[in-house]
């Protein structure tokens, strides 16, 4: 997990200024940093609707720095133009081609809101500035100076920062690749020192597990950013995994909130009690009640390849995984088993379906040139991971034993299973997945009540 | 007219190095910046096509800078959202905005020339840097860092610059106005000490006079910078006349030619005899043969004010302009009648038919309060202004009363006549308009040989 380190020594804790948010019944001024993606910025009409909420936090007395993406199908549109133009293109023109979405967000944002009263400007990422490694196309922000921000903040305006973007060292625009807007918001949050960071999509909170799949599914009101990393890099597609890793290291609370709300009806109950809007993704001591299991989690189409008495050296682990990578596999599940005999030993993993074939070609190819010694390779497409994630897991024992008991009453047979500390992953048949996901949401007491 | 003080010390004269077009035979290096127009770029096939007329030129050992305006429909979507945003919107957040446009345009390019095999890479105002004044919307360059280009060009580099925008001195991104990009590469070829700026557009070069109205119209091989300017106030719609002035100031030779020529079609003979794609305006001295009038133009829907007996006080004419300057009111031709007994004057003048009723209304208010003392004010709608231009007037006496029998000759009768060194206009009738354009196109000798 890569953190940038020059942020690291602007961070502080949230402690000092939880105001604005739950537990403190009186209004005090809180400092916000609030993200509009794609789609809560599709048209002006809708920037219009997203300044409203920037007004009613700003009318509350909070003081507000806004972070946009492009309008929806705009950052599409760009890129098309480019792989056009040509499919080998220089990334750094790709990026200042692309980069030019936000920019356009940016500037009609802060008109939307001089209308509304609001005394607004808009800083492309070179302005503020952003700055970034040289990474075109999948940059890092490397430091973000927030003088300026924060004397405009003070000053009581509101400034619109372009997401997704900075400026090299040689002075050329750099994107942070896609979902990038997430990251800048709360790097934006690090650097001037914000009590919150609200991400407004088009969904109106994390859940329990996929409603499409639980319609009973619940929305959190509240989750830890160590669930939200497991839930993020499992396949809930709310906030990506680089902003909450982010988000954790500076201690940045996320608020994750549908910007298609009404933003004039009643907000946060200063409790937090349910009823509140969004899901606020925010540190483990902050979540009074916590659940064993916070969340159910499904990732389809997992192929799982096994290595049969592999010749157990020092470093044959790696020698099996970096050839992997080096065709540029990304490899999820690992399992390795101890050796019977203390000379071989047998390692199981998993990769995307899509990958499976080259994975095992690549094996192949290196168990025949003796790179990796080994006596068979085995394996199959079409498995599912499911994983129940819960910070509670940790002074709860048995709550792997009990995921496995669950899945057995319903007949279901687990292929492989890997635990970290606050999340316990088993790999199943694909036609079972569902029914799994189904049967662990109601047996850790997830289910909605009302549903 | 203004001309930013700056670029002086920077232009030179160009006879150093008029290598590469007319009169030298020999093939010799030369410095050319290539402005494309919104057509010339409208798509990427459009922008390839484009981008094969820079190859043609750096491929014959040229050193080429390419300055580049929006896809043609671009700058007006961005407009659109602009004032969908507010009416009244902040110029800087709108020049945020719509310099977008250039910034994709300039990606592109250099990608789409980086294919080609040309060492290309983009360059946005900012980056440059174009240091322009602060007046948002429509900003004057005011300096020109050519340090960066001139190195590049030098390395065998081809810098793809934005057009039509610069960096404010507060850092903001500022626009030039609509047609600011012919004014950008004007300015950086007088940066870089071009030897000539082509400027691709979707005609093929400057006319004698319209060719809807005159279907013998002749394309002009050369035309002086005065008898440009005139030309492009008088309706020639072919370049901006803020980038001719400056093409003037600093001896910038331009060459107006077509994007949608074949690239790679035999371009200009050495001795730029007819043939020869564009016409080149540049320095009356490099005209050989002057003809003594080389275009008639027309300005339509003008009309006509006049002031009967204004108490001829120094100071009064200031008085009548000021009044119409401060309502917005652009005022064409002015004629002051010599006052019979010393104490009074005539005064007449054309605004636009358009203004008419404001004008007006200006004139009566501002002779009830006695600001301006006349008797009576009178005027009419429908006037066309014809106008014959040529740097020969200056040597040939009597092409104005020549024009004006050319004009009896056909019964039409002339209201308003004003003079300059290189221009004759007269007023007449809106109904006569295209008739006296043929007429005087053909008695000046105009017509081509061939139609």
């Amino acid at each position: 997990m890569l953190i940038p380190r020059a942020l690291c020594g602007m961070a502080r804790s949230n402690k000092k200024r939880t105001a604005g948010f739950g537990g403190s019944p009186g209004k005090r001024l809180a400092r916000i940093v609030v993200k509009f993606g794609g789609t809560s910025v599709a048209t002006v009409e809708r920037i219009r609707q997203s300044a409203r909420h920037v007004k009613r936090e700003v009318e509350a007395g909070n003081e507000v720095c806004v972070v946009v993406s492009a309008m929806s199908g705009k950052t599409n549109e760009l890129v098309g133009w480019v792989n056009e133009a040509s499919a080998f293109h220089d990334a750094r023109e790709y990026d200042a081609v692309v980069a030019s979405g936000e920019q356009v967000t940016a500037g009609l944002m802060a008109i939307v809101l001089s209308e509304m009263g609001i005394q607004s400007r808009s800083f492309a990422g070179w302005q503020v500035p952003i700055k970034t490694d040289d990474a075109h196309g999948a940059a890092r922000i490397v430091d973000i100076d927030g003088t300026e921000l924060d004397k405009r903040m003070k000053d009581g305006w509101v400034p619109v920062i372009t997401g997704f973007q900075g400026i090299s060292p040689h002075n050329r625009i750099t994107t942070l690749g896609r979902g990038g807007s997430d990251t800048s918001a709360v790097a934006v949050a690090a650097a001037v020192n914000a009590d919150r960071c609200d991400i407004y999509t088009d969904v109106d909170g994390v859940y329990t597990t996929d409603p499409r799949i639980v319609p009973k599914a619940q929305r959190l009101s509240k989750i830890s950013f160590e669930e939200m990393l497991e839930m993020a890099s499992l396949g809930a597609k709310v906030l990506m995994i680089r902003s909450v890793e982010m988000a954790m290291a500076h201690k940045v609370r996320l608020l994750v909130r549908s910007s298609f709300d009404d933003p004039d009806a009643p907000q946060l109950a200063p409790d937090g009690t349910p009823g509140v809007p969004g899901t606020l993704v925010c540190d483990e001591d902050e979540i009074m009640e916590k659940q064993i299991v916070s969340g159910v989690t499904l990732a389809k189409a997992e192929a799982k390849i096994t290595l049969r008495d592999v010749k157990d050296n020092p470093g044959v682990a790696a020698a099996i995984f970096g050839a992997l990578a080096d065709e540029g596999i990304i490899v999820d599940m690992i399992v390795q088993n101890i050796a019977d005999d203390g000379a071989t030993t047998d390692i199981t993993f998993t990769v995307p379906d899509s990958e499976y074939d080259k994975a095992i070609k690549t094996l192949q190819a290196a168990g025949t040139d003796k790179r990796i010694e080994y006596a068979r390779i085995s394996g199959s497409k079409g498995g599912a991971k499911i994983s129940v994630v819960g910070v509670g897991m940790r002074s709860h024992a048995g709550v792997a034993s009990s995921m496995f008991k669950a899945l057995a009453d319903k007949g279901i047979n687990i292929q492989l299973i890997t635990t970290s500390e606050i999340k316990t992953s088993v790999l199943i048949d694909e036609q079972y997945a569902e029914l799994a996901v189904r049967a662990l949401h109601t047996y850790y007491g997830l289910d909605r009540k009302d549903a």
